[in-house]
């Protein structure tokens, strides 16, 4: 797939959302494990499993080219040895949209990393809508280290 | 709180959907760390942080008593020392609503446990309705194990 490697978990949810942010479908398979237990489930979507339906599910979403921007908020991160686990907001921004109400509503996402042979990896992608979210102030709190 | 112990993250997964079904205040309580970082997204809801916002969540949830029978399907898990992942499905049926479509939608669970000094406790619990969501047989592999 990629020879890519993420040293810490924030590495590669950086690149994550970075992939995500721009529609790069390679750039995004780059930072999942090659693993057939990956899951991903998309804002009001269904459970995908393993690399082939989170790709085509990717490749569908990245179709229409770059529009949003995306900002990443109040992060919560637990890390252990093996896994780390972040809960993010996920804030986009239609270009040209200035009405607030035009714009998407946040996404709560819970990212899970497996720190593999290759580097940290994601190997859990669950969003959901967040109606009714108050923007809160950013609540970035530094990462709870677990050993 | 709570002076219950669970020794592996299954138990304290059991311990949950047990209490959940229940409508058993303490008993879900008792199984969530008592940590300000825990977070719970319940299904097309916001983020909620730490012990207070998700016991009050919880209370209002029961406080109609127990209703629904709920069976826990298609887990994939992962486990690493301090913490474990678990994806499941949680299927609602209601008593006295023999027509399928009268059922609640499944709902996709992401659960992450971590490993305290008072044994396996729920850290993170993101659920979202699965629409459509086919009624696969139970995929029920083996936990992965890190260590």
């Amino acid at each position: 797939m990629s020879g890519k490697i993420f040293p810490t978990a924030q590495d590669a949810e950086n690149a994550f959302y970075e992939a995500l942010e721009r529609c790069d479908l390679e750039g995004m398979m780059a930072v999942w494990a090659e693993d057939e237990d990956v899951v991903c489930v998309h804002p009001a979507g269904g459970r995908l499993s393993g690399q082939d339906e989170v790709r085509e599910s990717w490749a569908k979403i990245f179709a229409g080219g770059p529009r949003a921007q995306l900002r990443i908020e109040q992060q919560v991160a637990i890390s252990g040895m093996m896994l780390a686990v972040h809960s993010v907001f996920e804030n986009f921004t239609l270009p040209g949209e200035p009405r607030a109400e035009a714009q998407p509503v946040p996404v709560i996402a819970t990212n899970v990393y497996l720190r593999t042979a290759a580097g940290w990896r994601m190997i859990v992608h669950h969003a959901s809508p967040a109606p009714g979210q108050p923007q809160a102030a950013p609540r970035d709190t530094g990462p709870k280290i677990l050993h």
